[in-house]
């Protein structure tokens, strides 16, 4: 199941958050923060975040938009034993697929499960769309599942994240993005003009400015994005020549 | 401009926020929890939301899926002053319509800018599509507009809250959901079964179960949500007497 990708191709994803809480504004999000700092991390690109529903009729829409064009998505969410846990069959439907409680998925169940515990509710999360690849959970042992590039998994961060590890191995990953961050301490209006200069002479390097209001300060902080790093060291010391050139205070570093 | 909806309609909105930042995990989204809530309290169901990069292609795709599904979208980000805000130049592409620099957006910015300082990288923030009403912004004055059904803000979390607060009057809203809380200290697992059967029994209520782990405890929050009041005390009522027949330890709460 391993893929290499010796030639360090872009690797996109897209990820999918399953969640009425966070559209109904009960719950905060913390998902979305963590999978896009991994992602860039190991060199996947996140290029796209949806948060829908537990709706199945619009998991299925969600899960065909995306997974055609992205090289993954990962999912969070609708896993678990209740009524509303409605993904694993969204899932199965997008992929026109059967769907029924198995025997592997069990068998990681009782780990964490006395015989009596495994009622139905909970065999509910023992069942995996066909031709699923288990994703292993130590907290919980309730597994997520991989099936061909979608990845699903729990929402409840801390399951998340040590399904995240767990199947990470298996998937290809790019040139991990690399950012240089410079905090000048102008406005974001005064230094429009020679960023876009900057830009348009390191066309490999994606430069973004972000307006920053901090107490009484204001500046913008740039932000140099790229996976080579000889690229990205040339458009660091053009931006650095722009600074001293138009009087710029500034500093290196990682901003807020 | 101003909607009323007399028969409280179902309205319902959608939030695309632009940003590169958040997709690479530097910054971390804190409009979409601010927003759901909002919308939330005062009528309008956020049924969706998706985060694409500041790449016009992306915004003008995701405009054009988006405006026509629900009574509202709400755009967060890209209408600075610099190379990177290309927002607005895709929601003309989106509406098919021109874009220029417009008289009444540049004399709002008058209010904060002296006459030297309106650059032409400023006056890009002046840019604004055909036929758009404008959102007025009193901390920056740079305004947001509306363009038929499609509300677009600043990303700058304080400038889009005053932007909010300006452009709701003009639009319509429903009958505000309700939600009533109840914390189970059972599983997840354990509380499944009832709860599929009160679902069945209020089809007019939303019913959504949040497994928590708090230090060494762990349970079951269970909110109920609708725009019924008695609805929502009756399945409430139906609730606190499964609670009592199934002898779980609960108790009323918001929860986290």
């Amino acid at each position: 199941m391993t893929h290499e990708s010796p030639n360090l191709k872009t690797v996109t994803a897209a990820l999918l958050v399953i969640g009425e809480e966070i559209l109904s504004g009960r719950t905060k999000d913390a998902n979305t923060a963590y999978i896009a700092a991994y992602l860039t991390h190991v060199g996947i690109g996140l290029r796209e975040v949806r948060v829908v529903a537990d709706v199945e009729d619009e998991i299925v829409a969600a899960v065909n938009a995306l997974r055609g064009r992205y090289t993954y998505v990962f999912i969070t969410g609708g896993i678990g034993p209740t009524h509303d846990d409605v993904t694993t069959d969204a899932i199965a439907k997008a992929f026109g697929v059967g769907v029924d409680v198995r025997d592997d998925a069990v068998e990681a169940m009782r780990l964490q499960y006395v015989e009596e515990d495994l009622t139905p509710a909970r065999l509910r999360m023992a069942r995996i769309p066909d031709g699923a690849a288990l994703i292993h959970n130590a907290v919980s042992r309730a597994p997520g599942y991989m099936l061909e590039n979608v990845v699903v998994m729990a929402g409840v961060p801390r399951i998340m994240q040590v399904m995240m590890d767990e199947v990470m191995p298996r998937l290809a990953k790019g040139r991990p993005m690399q950012a240089r961050t410079v905090r000048i301490d102008a406005a974001e209006g005064d230094v429009a003009p020679p960023l876009a200069a900057l830009q348009a002479a390191h066309p490999d390097v994606q430069i973004g400015s972000y307006p920053f209001f901090e107490h009484r300060a204001f500046g913008t902080y740039v932000v140099l994005r790229g996976t080579d790093d000889a690229r990205l060291d040339s458009a660091l010391a053009d931006l650095w020549e722009v600074i001293a050139k138009e009087g710029f205070s500034s500093s290196a570093g990682d901003g807020s």
